[in-house]
Formats: C-alpha cells, structure tokens, sequence
C-alpha cells in the first residue's frame, strides 16, 4: 500500500478485497449486513488497522458513520434502498457533520436546510470528510432553517450544486480522500431525508459507537508497529549485536508492549460496556483520548528503534508515525475529549473561556 | 495514620484492625488461613492502599512473603507450626533476600548457611528488610556452603546472633521499619530449614505472586489519591470558582482517571493470568513496571492539583506521593522488570553491560 | 542537616554560618547589605541549595521577601531601623501574602487594615508564611479599609493579637518552618506602614526579583542530585560492574545533564534581562515555570538512580526529590506561571473558567 | 515549497535564491567563501530551518560535510579547484559516510579504498547520502584496503562504476534527495584523494561543527512552528472564542516557548564552547540530543495546537513535524549521541551490549 500512500490516492482495487472482510456495516443486523458484536467490529478494525490505516478509516467512515446512520435514524425505505449495496461496498459512503469553522465546536454548524416544495434545499460547507470525493452516498447534516434543529439527508453523487474537492497535502491517512465540500442549493427529495435526526442528541448513539471504533484504530495502529519493531531489533545488527540486545533497545520496546496491553484491555471494556448499555459519552471520551494518547508514544518509540529506516513508509512505522496524528485529532481531539470527560466527572462544563462569555454578554 | 507516618513508627495498635481483614496469608488454604484467590487478594490489597500505604506493604511482607514461603516451601510440620499465628497477626513475619551489596542483583547473595550439628549456622547481611525490627518470625534466604545453591530457614526473633537495625529516613512507606540484619553465627536447628528451597528457582513461584500483589498497590494508592483530588477540586474555589471549572484541572483530574482505569484493568489481568496458570514472569515484571510507572504520573499530578496543600501528608495526596517511590523501587526497579520482560520477548539477556563481560575475562 | 530535616526542625545553630555567607539583603546596597549583583546573588543561593534547599528558603524568605519589601517600598527610618540587623542575621524576617483562601489568587486578599487613632488595626488570617514563628520582623500585606488598595506593615514578634502555628507534616522543605498566621486586633503604629504599599501593582518588584531567586533554587537542587548520582553510578557496583556502566543508567544521568545545562542557561538569561532593566513578568513566571518543571524530571530521575538508597534523605537525593515539590508551587503554581506567560504572549487572560463569568452575573 | 515537498521533488529552482544565502561554506574562510563565525553560521542554517527544514538540510550537505572536509582535510589545490564554485553553488556536493550495516556503528565501514596506479579503486555501498542523486561533487569516506584506516576522496557526478538511486518514501525532509550508492570499481586520480584523512580521528573536526549545526535546525523548525502557533491560536476561533483564550491551548504554547528559548541558549552556549576552542565532543552530543529532544514535544504540541489544519502540509507544522523526524535520528540518534556524552562524564563506554562482548570470544 505504500505506493498508493506516497501518492495520497485511494486504492480502489483493494475495495473488493476490504469487501470480503465483511465489516461493511458491520453491528447492523439483516440487509446484508454481518450483524457482528461491538466487540467483534472493534477488534476486525484494529486488525486492519495494524496493517494499514487509512483502509481502517476508509472502513469506518463507510460503515459506522455513514451506514449506522441510515440504519439507525433511516427509514425501512431508506435501509433496504441503501445498505444491501452498502454492505457489499458495491456502492461507497461518506458522512458529513465537520465545517471550515465548526471542527470542536460541531454542534454550532451553519449549513442550513430549507423546506422547498417535494423536498429540501441545502446550503452551506463542510470540510474534512472522507471518501467524499468519491462517495456514492453522501449523508449530510445540516440545521433546519425553522426549527434551528439538527436534520440529516441522503445526498447522491453528482446532484447538482454539490461540489467535492480533495484536500492536498496530508501527512497522515493519506490513502484517505478528505473533500472539502460545497453544498449550493442541493435539492433533496423529502423520501431522502433521515427522519430519525430531529436535534444533535439524534446523532449521539451513531458518535457513541464510532468513537469506539476510532479508539480501536490506534491499538491496530500500535500492534502493528510493535509487530515491526520486534522483528526489526532481532534482524538489524550494529556493533555486531542484534538491536535487541540494547538495554536502551528492550526499555523502549517493553514501554511499547506494556502500553499496548493496556489499550487493548481499555477497549476491550469499553465494549463490554457498551454492550451491556452502560457506557456513557464521558467513557468513550476516555477511552478514546486515552489510548490515542498512548499510542502516540508508541509509534514514537517505534520510531525511534527503527533509526533511519524509521523514517520511509516502506517498512511502516513511519507510516503509522504520521497516520496517528490525524487520528489523535479527529472524533474529538484529545482535549476535546478530555473536557467531556471532565464534565462528565466533575459536573461543570469547561469547553468555553471565560473571555467568550463575556463576549456574549 | 498521618502521625505514625510522620514520626516513621508503626502503629502497632493498629494490628488487631489490620488482622480482622483476614488478609494474612490471604490464598493459602487451611492453617487458619482465609483461601482467598489472586484477584480477590489483590483488590483487598489494593483497598488497603488506597487508604494507607505502609499499612498494605506491612501486610505483604507479612503475608505474600514470610507466609507465603512458609506455605509453599514448608513441611507441614512448619506450615501447622507457624501458620495459624501468623494468620492472626498474633505473630508477625518478614522475608530476607535483599543484601547491602545486592539489590536488583540478588540472586548473588552472600549470606551463608553452613552446616553445623544439629541444624545450620548463618552469618551475613541483609538490608531494607520490612518488619524486622519487631518480627517474631523471620524466613532468611542464604547460600547453602557446601552446593552454592539458596536455602530457606525460619529464624525466631531474639536468636543469639541476630541483630535488625532500624534503617532512619526514609521519604516514604515511613510507618514501614525496614532494619538492616545482621546475622552472626546465628544458629538454626534442623527443623526450622525449609527444606522446599533448594535453589532460587524454587522461591520464584512466591516471588511471582508476591509481584501481582506488589503491582496492585499503586492501583489502591492512586485510586486514593484521584478520590481526594476529585473531591478537593470541587470544594476549594479560587478566582472564585471551584478548582473543578478550570481547564487545566480537569485534563490533569482526567489523565490520571484514564491511567488509573488501565492499571486496574492490568492488574486484573494479570490475576486472570496468575489463575490460570498461564502467567509468566515477564508478564508479571511488566505488569509491576507498567502499573508503578502510571501510578508515579497518577500521584505526581494530584501533588499537583492540591497545591499548597499537596506537600501535606494530612491531606493524603502529599503522603502517597512519597510512598509510591519505594514501591516504584522494591521487588525489582522499573528499569529491571524491564529488562525481565525484554529477555523474556527477545531471548536476549541484557542486564549485565558488556564492561562486565570483560572485566570477568 | 538530615536530622533536622527529619525531625521538621530549623536548625538554630546554622545562623551564624548562614550568615557568614553574607546573602541577607544580597542585592540591597547600603544598610549593611553586600550589594550583589542579581546574577552573582542568584547564582549564590543555588549554591546553597545545591546542600540543603530548606536553608535556601529560609534565606529568601528573609532576604528576598522580607528585607527586599522594606528595601524598595520603606521608608529611609525603616530601612536603618530594621535593615542592618537583619542583614547580619541577628534578627530574622518574614513575608506574609498568602490566606488560607488566597493562594493562586492571592491578590484577592481579605486580611484588613483599619485606620485606627495612632496607627491601623489588622485583622484576618495568613498561611504558609516561612519563618513566621520564630521570626523578629514579619512583614505583613493587607487591604486597606477605606482604599481597597493593598498596604504593607512591620509587625514585631509577640505583637499583641498576633498568634503564629507551626504547619504540621510537611513532605519537603521540612525544616523551613512554615505557619498559619492569625491577627486578631494588631496594632501596628504608623511609623511601621511601609509607606511605599499603596497598591498590589507595589509590591511586583519585589515579586519579580523574588521570583527569579525561586527559579534558581531548583537550579541548585538538580546540580546536587547531579553531583550526587555521578558519584554513586561509580561506586555502586550490581552484576559485577559499576552502574555508571549501564546504558539505562547513562541515558538517564545524561538526561538530567541535558537539563541542567538548560536551566542554568534560562536561569543566567533571566538575570541578565532583570539587570538590563529588560525582564517582564512573563519572562520571569516562564523561567520559574519551565525551570522547575525540568528540576522535577531530574529529580525524579535521580531518585530512580539511586534505587533504594534513594528513599533515604541520608542520600541527599531523596531529600531533595520531595524539597522540590514545594518549590513547584510556590511563588505561583507552574499552572498560574503559564498562565501568567500566556498573558503576556497572547494578550488574553485565562485564568478564570467561564463558570465563573456566568455565576457573577 | 509545500509543491516540492510533497513531491519529494528537489526545488532545484530554489538554487540561485538559497545562494544569495551566503551560506555555503559558511565558516570557511578564503575560496569564495563567506567566512562566517560559528554562531552567524549556525544562527543563519536555523532561519533557514525555520522556513524549511529540507533547504538547511541541503545547504548543511552541502557545506559543513561535503565543503568542510575539502577545506580541513583537502590539499590546496583541491581547496582552488573546488570550493570557489561550490561557495556559489554553482556546483553541489554531497558527502557518503554511512553505509546499509553501518549507521549508528559508522567507523565499522566497509567500503574499500584500493591502491591501483594513478590511483584508487573503490568499492562498496553508502546509504542516506544527501544530495548525491544530483551532486557534481562526492565526497567518498572508505577503508584503505592496507592500512585499515579511514581515507577520502572526491568522486565526480558520472564517474564509471557510480551509481546513486534516490530512496523513496520518505515521511520527512521529503525535498532532500538522499540516495543509496553503489561503487562498483571506481576509479579516483591520485589527485583527488583528501591527504588529510588518515583515520576516523581525521573527520572528526568536520562531524564536530557539523552537529553544532545539526543541533540549530530543530531551533529553527521549533521557532518556524511556535510562529504559526502562535498566529493561528489568535486568529481560529472555536466556541466563539480565539483558541488563545483556551488555558489548554495556553499552557502548550508556553511549554513551546519554555523549551525554545532553552533551545536558543543551549545551541548559543555550544558556539560559544566551540569558538573557544572548549567544545568536547560530549558537548556537542548532549546539545545536539538534548535539544532535538525538546523539538519533538515542541512540533508535537504544535501539531494538536493545529487540530485537523496540523496533519496538513499548507499550514507548516505538519511538514515541520515530519521533518524533525530524520533530524532527530541523523548525525548521531538520540541513543547514541546520549552514549556518547556518557562515556565522557563516566569515563565508560556503554555502547556495545555484553552479548556482544561474548559473541566476539
């Protein structure tokens, strides 16, 4: 995958190959779709993940954002319409909530939908969304212009007035085809929209379970490193001993290992409890701040014990090096998941500066 | 307790509280002993941390060492023998290995054990031995003269011979009272050899529960210690609000949740492990490394968050702080525990320095 | 020293020795004083600290705060009453700012000070005032009646209504005898005003020098656990060779070197920038701020060196471990220091969370 | 130059503009050169580094390795044959130490120098070597095939038996060609062999100012991205509020600004050391270690400070990010340059692990 990782394309031929790993959809049950555990979902996505990132996340955009919408807050139409192609990857999704302003702040989005007769019109931006540049299905948010309120629409690819343009120069995930998006008056037919999405709260049980999986990224991502590293000090000799004989050597990688043990056992509960319906917002905030944040000294440790060769995509550490960061960032940034986890503990709210508030006054 | 842990005394009147814990000689069965499992006896443990330090190292040293030995390397006349009491805390055990020249390489011990008529005569030193200043019964690890192998005796205190110093200012585990022996011609009858340790393999298997149980008290000491900050935060305002609605605070009163959940989550594995008999001595070495290392951000951090108040040991915060360090230190530092699971993941020792290799030449 | 350390004792009989070295009132000219340089002044009192960081405390306190404030804002009868004596140690001062509910906050102070026929009465409560119970001369900020504005005092031990309780079980600094001050009633004459405190903005001059003398005390410590481990990795021998031969052992102590080189550095440039008339209050909140956070990793790193010799304060090393942390959080916390910094840098002040905002409203 | 670096194309167009610099053969006086001290020089490469690491990468190929060693080790007609054009780089050079077994264990080189008539036949593999896809001038470090010892010799662009590949892939310094070199029976005159170098010793003034300059480039990216850190937290707003208001974001910039101004004095110092004539090679290892350490968190800090505009190349600190990369592993890995200034101030080398020392008997 390197090639396709140094040219920051998508590698299309791999879609039938990603296809028959079954995890289109992967929680959903009937309309094709495999109906696994959340436990099972997780770990299949660490599992690509550890191999390459951005099919991981080309995954998760496709099947726990944009398929677990439909499923979720779609009608019985609308799931057998989209998700039996959908689960096949026959035909591919994309999920659009994040805007040129609004990133931390989504809930505060701009792009408006209105009421026009037989449907609605959309207008506005979104940025960072994957597969949107070639995405068949487009699933948008967006505030209703009367009620102020969160709604969701299925756009196809190709309406008119939608625009995709594939964001440059990416460091990480650069397999993956982030657009920035350009809504100018999209008509939308009414049997295209998401009727389950009436306010944000609607769209919290889709974050809730895509945060998990997103957790479940980095531990792949950290398994994958440590595969590498592990072989890389038994074969690499200097001052004629295997790497692995180092003590600096074996610190680092047994710093890696112990880490990792840790993450995988965090998510691991945090699919227990999901799956027993008692995980709340401020767990997978946890979950997901934290284990990125360990993972981030993995793959920089990783980094370190591969020397030179550290730094080329070919033997993959350096690729995960730069895939994390991305990553670490998007679902809510470490911060950003930290506060909600402090809300959460504490009872007090602290994303906003004292300056704003009294700004608003 | 504060008082006994500024005046570095232990609270002896606090013996009768501690024995109606049934901790002592928490997982052996029978010998008046309570049969707990690992994890049952390792949570207990943790419990008793999470409120004083000293108080779960005393009952370790009691219990995971001195009875521990008895039970698994005893004859039953010996197990009937000292058991029961020591159950009880009616009697109170420690556990000598470590020496003033050998720490972290103490499997070159030079304490000996020579035969003599009737039973064994020891002469040596050993250092930081807990509870030795007051134990009625101490289990001495020495070289056996004549096969070089280790040996295991049971000394009763006031033996002609032997003499424990108390070992003065210590930072932290001050209720602790580690003494230096010395042992000078103390004499042993027969009976009292443990005839089970015949190398120093065969006081491994102690060694490996004795570090589960080690590893879990930074769980109970950082669980303390986010249980005061966590409150504190809420109850002392500056700037006029709680020190919960600051930003800082609360990504501070978060990492050290996220740590704390994850050592929980390794220190029960490593139970899960241990019970099925599939724990290995790397397993064991990482899960004590990984866990203090966390631990020591966990306690650093709420030093932090008390302020002024953090560099007092009434507050608690202030007092696990120190106590964390010896615990970061004993029964193998960070740094070998490391290189234990190293070899054990790479089949390269690397704990001796190529200077060594040598100089031995 | 360690006795006293131990015991939480000052060590009465070290006056005359501290005052040989002829740091009282060390950059005051006149009055007695040596007239030092900031730099050569600073530069003394890591020396000092580099032995024993209590006595460093002590000397600041009563040089830097004490004698500094009567130097720069009393009048030219208060600076020959009180200067000269305390200059050669004959008498000893304090500096009273801090309130039980005012520490990060302290400019929001509470204790009063009401005109009164003959001079002003005090009344209220301060905390953690180093040297105050036993100190001659203690120098006391409060809030004027009528003004609001901050006023400064001279208050004589044993004045009537003045009770000063030594603060119990602290983990560092322990021979700096720190109490909660209460005022109840004091009469202070007029002539003991320190006319030149009319407003918090007064006493920032001494603040700013003070501060710079706090940044090099941990300067001091680090360079005595520095010197300390050095030495031990080379007598300290474990597998037969000394630690210094260690590769974990070296990176560490290479590390702490690394850091200790910087800090002097930061700490000689802060100087620098004070003498040429150039220091802000952020240079000076970013060098205590960013200094203390490098000492606490050396620290920290030294303690771990020294393994179980680096519990015991005997060994200098563990003794200055917990002396630090004190240091991290006095003269502002390394969070209001940053805070402080991004003031300055950013033109925005963040130091109050937004709750706050809503709940004046 | 985002275009070129994505590319990982070389800007060749930049040439006549990097030039103007006045950098190439900085500190060299005579031949063109400009003559600059140490500290103007090592100032220059970190402004450089501060718009774009891979341009001072080049420039530091070209001038501290490749112009130094023809200007310390050359004979004076090699000195007036080429630096003139090189000083205006008119010509580039490039410089091959390291070879694919040897990296961090350099001086075990095993490319061979063999005496033939007219000159020298050499044989062998370099790796990583900057520029040399495209450079007019190599310099060639290999084993005299009779002495064992070091010598050099300058190859040209096109020589017979010279082959040079450019590695692909790489995460970082992406514009620096660095290409792996096959010398297949190549003939250099009597007259290019670099008379200076007659051992490893040889080249060792020419690796001691290049790592004072290695040393400015993560000073110069970490001021590069503090800039746009600190021009983006002012003018991104999120939740209504610049992200400068944020005590998160706040405490990060500081921490950047603490560790950069630390940076500055640490590399200032090692000028200074080195214009003395004081500069061990101890020194320029911990300032060289040391200060690429405290660039990582920097670049680190500055990525999230970016959120999703920091994994994208446009914005400067991703591409910063990525370039520290190489930097912190070439000329010495952290490891290594740690090793090196240990076995200065312990007097014992650490760098070969004991499995080593046994292999080898």
């Amino acid at each position: 995958m390197t090639e396709y990782w140094e040219k920051a394309e998508f590698p299309f031929h791999a879609i039938p190959k990603l296809a028959t790993l079954g995890l289109a959809g992967s929680t959903t049950k009937g309309y094709g779709c495999p109906g696994l555990s959340v436990t099972a979902s997780a770990i299949s996505i660490a599992e690509v993940a550890r191999v390459d990132a951005s099919c991981s996340t080309f995954i998760l955009v496709h099947s726990s954002l944009a398929m677990s919408t439909i499923a979720l807050c779609g009608s019985e139409a609308q799931k057998q319409k989209y998700l039996p192609s959908l689960a096949q990857l026959k035909t591919v999704g994309c999920w659009a909530l994040t805007e040129p302003d609004y990133g931390s702040d989504a809930s505060a989005l701009k792009t408006s939908a209105t009421k026009v007769p037989g449907g609605w019109q959309l207008d506005g931006q979104k940025r960072w969304i994957g597969n949107s540049t070639f995405a068949d299905v487009l699933v948008i948010l967006a505030r209703n212009a009367d009620t102020k309120q969160l709604n969701g629409f299925i756009v196809k690819k190709g309406a008119p007035g939608l625009k995709a343009t594939k964001i440059q120069n990416k460091i990480g995930l650069r397999m993956v085809q982030n657009g920035d998006i350009l809504l100018n008056k999209v008509f939308v037919p009414e049997e295209d929209r998401l009727t389950g999405i009436n306010s944000f709260q609607d769209i919290s049980k889709v974050l809730a379970m895509s945060r998990i999986m997103v957790a479940w990224q980095p531990i792949g991502i950290s398994m994958g490193v440590y595969d590498m590293c592990h072989r890389y000090l038994q074969e690499r000799k200097q001052f004629g001993a295997p790497l692995a004989a180092f003590q600096l050597n074996q610190e680092k990688l047994v710093r890696m290992l112990g880490n990792i043990q840790a993450m995988v056992l965090v998510g691991w509960r945090l699919c227990k409890l999901y799956e027993s319906g008692k995980m709340t917002p401020g767990h997978a905030s946890l979950g997901k701040a934290w284990i990125s944040s360990k993972s981030r000294e993995v793959v920089s440790l990783g980094r370190e014990l591969l020397g030179g060769n550290g730094i080329l995509a070919d033997f993959l550490v350096a690729k995960a090096f730069c895939d994390l960061e991305p990553i670490f960032t998007y679902e809510g940034t470490y911060d950003i998941n930290a506060l909600v986890t402090g809300r959460e503990i504490t009872g007090i709210a602290s994303f906003k500066p004292a300056a704003l508030a009294k700004a608003r006054l």
